[in-house]
């Protein structure tokens, strides 16, 4: 029998089980005509369990495979090339441990550092989590295994995760919590997106039309297949009516599909629908090359690549490193983490590695079988107290040099399902920190973490800070590559650190509470808080040292098309050391009172440049980089007006800036009785017919001897209530006007 | 014939005829049964227009009538009972002038100093705006005319307020925009409410059938009538259908209603409805006996004393004030507005005063016809370029051994109709105030403004800051008083002061655009932002000297019953002079994740103490004032456990606090099968269940040997989710389990 082509070859009752899996990890099978697909826990891994293994909740006992860094880590390389060749060498393992497709991106947005889950995500902004989330689904699609794209949406939290309503205007959603999702889904084409667990806006993602059908289909024109979370689905009809067309893992519930068809509650073609898209997946898969191997140390190169990448250099007073390992210096080498790796978070991303690095074996191999090298554990990593630790590493401090203290968060404090209630470092650890400090002050501490942490009470006691974030398995051999020089870092934040958790514009809201999340903050997540209220931070949004300095000049903005534009810039590298940098576009629009966000990230290029070399960054802009939501309108509205493009290092370092003007958009709003007197005067056709209206009214002659404060209120005032106040312009007579006006609006003037 | 007495006697034409008004004043006539009702503005003064005199819009020639301070003063004194005194005498003026219902208290939070109508309002605090606005309410009834509560509801700011939807969750309406007016409705039983502009969640105040019907007549029990703010119908079947019973003015549209009822689009009742309500308006206000005049001089006094009572003295460092007439100092009285007092707002509420005393008479009255005394005005109150009045500035204060120097808003920034753009006092009289503290750094700044102003960038040049608010017509001389130590400063700020506007929680969203206005500070406005936050402010809510100290003392706390309480503290004058003091009650729950505001207002108690003397305040705390809105529930809500009582002088200098702890509320909320294993195990009978299924499914097993982060995760997931994960739990067993629960839930414990 041949392979089922569409779901026309099969009774509804089959297309109804295609709509639901047949175990935790692969979709039901239809004998003769159509395989089972098998689904694996990504994003940053693949996560294959054995079918012997493993616990209810699907999380332990899962094949070895590369274990990546996570997203926070990938993200902060701002290196989309590099996200890809890790998304290829994971299709590759997830081909030869028979995966059809990796559950991932996640690109949610992080909105507050709190959330669990965070080291899964890419950024708190969304060009940069849509960039990146497009980066590794072509590469995963590259060898034709299938990405998942999750989760979609809005799901930006872990606390109750599975009930919680995130309420959210409809211009946040446009333009900060979808825009990552229709960035890839336009440019990456991925074969199948995750609905989110919570509800959005009341209607649980899983049964959200608007969000499933609307927008994803119809207006991003998405043709893959949406599958649940896990467990995500809470009415098979209705999720199924509302463009959800894979339930998993399943929950027997075909009846129920069946029986809806036959009452009338449910489109038969609905279910078919969803059939299809399962078969279409199915071919899609199918047309993938098998693999049998993959070369785990290229992989574990490449992770380790990946870690080095990422790892951003916050602070270096003093030039403390690198450290040079020809100086026989004496180092002491501090904290558990440099032995034993935080390297990935708890949940269903959790891989089991091929092998780890530390970097403490990393930096003996560098430094050879010399004695110059010193390892204190300084504090356990599960918070008990440990006074002998910390005098063991005090007496390492001060008999060294220099100090490498790694120090971080326990794998407890970063899991799906949980979120963090601070964003401290453990207390023990910063206790260590100035007792190692006190003894010797050459201190550079390495961060290993997922979710960004304080640093402002305790940085100040090192002269060096350098976040490592999660590396993954290569990422102990990573961090001694940076710490010695090998590469210079070139990792920068992704995420604004705040000086303090009261700071983050989502702490009153979240994680909510009474089954619902505020969306207070709205728009304003990250710099687009902390930049537009002038307020001070840690360390910024796309900040990150290097051990070399650039130079940013020649900016040019060239015009291409009617609000469109190409902006290039040269940067030199003015230090002693090929580096990497990446330069940052942002649009900026000076408004006294913000209506939107000072700032806002357009593009960003990462370029490497040998000492003394220069070379151009190149950005395109576009008139959607222009664009703010209009729920007015329910559309994207560019307002004609001045506008700056600022090229910087970080959002709070910005080298460059030109002024430009927009046009706008050339749309003209219709006019009608609630219009202002204003709006009305503003109008090409409205203006001339309400000056021949006021010239012959009372109201006019009121204007015209009106004093400015009363002229604004005039203005203010809708048309409809002039004839209200009796003032010589009657309703008929508006109704007139707004005819008029309606048959006289100026088209949109070309280009 | 005699009067009718309900809407039976009228035909529907004449009932239709009563629910719009017949003229820009008054309500419509019925032809020897019903007289028309007269209107005025308020409510600091009767405005009352004559009959031959006025422009389009209704706001100019009105008859003199005695102007009282605005609501921004007469809040600033947190004293009731001279408001209830204020509200007596503004409807004995108003039964002279032949008006049944005052136009007032204008109760609206302010959310954002920049509000242009900030003037009018009370406090950023509900408590505050609904004690003072029933203690006007009161007074103006207690002489049988009829108050006017506006503006309902979440009318918060001018900029386009006849369309804006105010957008705002229903917890954040529950527990800031709504108690005043709730509280005011249950308190005072006003007669009359006046309906808002704007929409709020998309629906015109004017057709908002859950505020005008559901929350203001079921839930709190309204019996009076509801008109529209003038012109705010747009659709009146809408608006009679949603509960709106007077619309003002007329627009000639009663055959709409006609046709409405006719077609079956409106209910006949509904019109009757209507028109009952304004019969039994006229009933109420027919109760009410007329005065032919009034103590114009004893009405001045009461305006005096209002003015005193509402100045708020922010700093006096080294005692500079009170001046000593008798001392023989040099005085210079720098700024016309010594001369020419701002004393009120623009706009519908603006009084035509019978008098109107300056500082600079009143000054010079005390000091008699010495020659110490000297005048210059330094500027020009329109923002003219004035260098000559300035060096005369300078020379008079080189000259003096004090300055007192009268800075402010010029009234064209305080509007009806207008928000402000900014905070801060025009630049010349900052600059005139850095120019004279160069050259007598004596100086006392006196400030008139309606709306809040920025002092953080000047206040460190003066030693003295005197807040005179707008005093009305009887400011000048209440200043006066003040200045020279005839009576001490009382008054307290009803709002905080920030830093900078950038500081104001509302600052992202305010005024909104594209036809909304987005509340993301939400619950959050004022101090319940600064103080949650630990934001420094320049001077926080409730904050105000005196020219004596008050220690606090005595703190008992007496439970009068479940959850009600009597908190009693002993305050002493520990100065050497006669004044007032505000205590004030909050309330506080501390939570490192903040869910509600970190302490909110919950009484207040203002005490006159001779010096050395000692007096008890006494607040009761009642279940209401632990509760949150609960929007799962519907209504609200009181976990148990500990708070604090805080009493203190402002809402950052407590005194005295007391712990406390709550039963909660004693409602048990259902369980069903999206409830969590978490909220199972805490509910009295789930936790048996579910113990129970759990020892016997493979769920338990893994429970009992899940390490603590998987035993977190597995607590917060809804019990159906376990079955969908097939752990030996199935839908139909929980379905039991849920039946099971409700059958046996505990009622609520009787206290």
């Amino acid at each position: 029998m041949p392979d089922a082509t569409s779901a026309a070859d099969l009774t509804l009752a089959e297309q109804a089980s295609l709509t639901s899996g047949a175990t935790m990890w692969t979709t039901t099978p239809v004998r003769g005509v159509l395989r089972a697909l098998t689904l694996s826990d990504g994003p940053h891994g693949i996560r294959r369990q054995r079918g012997d293994a493993g616990d209810p909740l699907g999380l332990t006992g899962s094949v070895p495979a590369t274990c990546f860094p996570p997203a926070v880590t990938l993200g902060s390389s701002w290196d989309p090339e590099l996200v890809r060749r890790v998304g290829a060498a994971l299709a590759r393992e997830a081909s030869v441990l028979g995966v059809d497709v990796v559950l991932g991106p996640g690109v949610n947005l992080k909105r507050s550092p709190l959330c669990g889950r965070n080291f899964e995500y890419f950024s708190e902004d969304p060009r940069v989590s849509g960039v990146m989330g497009a980066a590794l689904v072509d590469g995963i699609q590259s060898l034709g295994v299938g990405a998942c794209v999750k989760h979609f949406a809005v799901n930006n939290q872990e606390t109750d995760r599975m009930r919680v309503s995130a309420e959210v205007d409809e211009q946040t959603l446009r333009e900060l919590y979808l825009p990552a999702f229709e960035h890839i889904v336009r440019e990456a084409k991925p074969y199948t997106v995750m609905c989110a667990y919570n509800k959005v806006n009341g209607v649980y993602a899983s049964q959200h039309h608007w969000l499933l059908t609307q927008v994803l289909r119809e207006e991003w024109q998405f043709d893959g297949l949406v599958m649940s979370d896990w467990t995500a689905v809470n009415d098979r009809v209705a999720a199924l009516a509302a463009g959800l067309d894979l339930e998993m893992p399943p929950t027997g519930t075909d009846d129920e599909i069946l029986t809806a068809v036959a009452d009338g509650r449910l489109d038969a073609e609905t279910v078919a629908t969803a059939a299809d898209r399962l078969l279409r997946l199915r071919d899609r898969v199918d047309r993938a090359e098998r693999f049998e191997d993959w070369d785990a140390d290229a992989h574990h190169e490449l992770a380790r690549e990946a870690a080095r990448c990422g790892a951003v250099l916050l602070k270096n007073d003093g030039g403390l490193l690198p450290l040079d390992p020809t100086a026989r210096q004496h180092i002491a080498v501090i904290g558990e983490f440099a032995r034993t790796p935080r390297y990935q978070g708890h949940g269903s991303s959790h891989v089991e590695p091929t092998r780890l690095d530390s970097a403490w074996d990393a930096l003996q191999a560098a430094f050879g079988s010399d004695a110059r090298l010193r390892f204190a554990p300084g504090f356990t990593p599960d918070g008990c107290p440990a006074p002998e630790l910390a005098a063991q590493a005090v007496a390492a401090a001060a008999e060294a040099d220099v100090v490498l203290l790694f120090l971080g968060l326990p794998e407890s404090a970063e899991t799906e399902g949980a979120d963090r209630k601070d964003i401290d470092l453990p207390a023990e650890q910063v206790a260590l920190l100035h007792a190692v400090a006190d003894a010797n002050p050459q201190v550079a501490v390495v961060l290993a973490n997922g979710g960004v942490v304080s640093v402002a009470e305790w940085q100040d006691r090192a002269q060096a800070v350098l976040e490592g974030w999660l590396g993954g398995q290569a990422g102990g051999a990573a961090l001694a590559d940076l710490l010695l020089g090998v590469h210079s870092p070139s990792g920068k934040l992704t995420e604004s650190i705040p000086l303090r958790l009261a700071d983050v514009p989502s702490h009153l809201y979240f994680p909510g509470g009474d089954g619902r999340v505020v969306h207070g903050e709205g728009r304003y997540v990250g710099y687009r808080h902390y930049d537009t209220l002038d307020r001070p931070v840690a360390y910024p949004f796309g900040h990150g040292l290097s051990y070399t300095t650039f130079a940013y000049g020649e900016l040019t903005v060239t015009e291409t098309g009617r609000n469109a534009w190409t902006v290039e810039a040269t940067i030199t590298n003015t230090g002693d050391r090929s580096a990497h940098e990446t330069a940052q576009l942002y649009v900026a629009f000076d408004e006294p009172h913000p209506t939107r966000p000072r700032h806002e990230l357009r593009g960003f290029a990462r370029i490497g440049l040998e000492p003394g070399e220069s070379g151009q960054v190149r950005f395109a802009l576009t008139e959607r980089d222009l664009a703010h939501w209009s729920t007015a309108r329910g559309g994207w509205r560019v307002d004609a007006g001045a506008f700056t493009v600022e090229v910087g290092a970080s959002s709070r370092d910005i080298r460059l800036t030109a002024e430009l003007s927009t046009p706008g958009d050339g749309v003209v709003d219709a006019l009608d009785a609630m219009s202002t007197a204003g709006e009305w005067l503003n109008h090409p056709v409205g203006s001339v017919l309400l000056q021949k209206a006021l010239a012959e009214s009372p109201a006019g002659a009121f204007l015209a001897q009106a004093d400015p404060v009363q002229l604004a209120l005039g203005l203010g005032v809708p048309l409809v209530k002039l004839a209200a106040l009796g003032m010589g312009v009657t309703r008929e007579g508006i109704e007139a006007m707004v005819e008029a006006a309606r048959a006289g609006s100026l088209p949109a003037e070309p280009a």
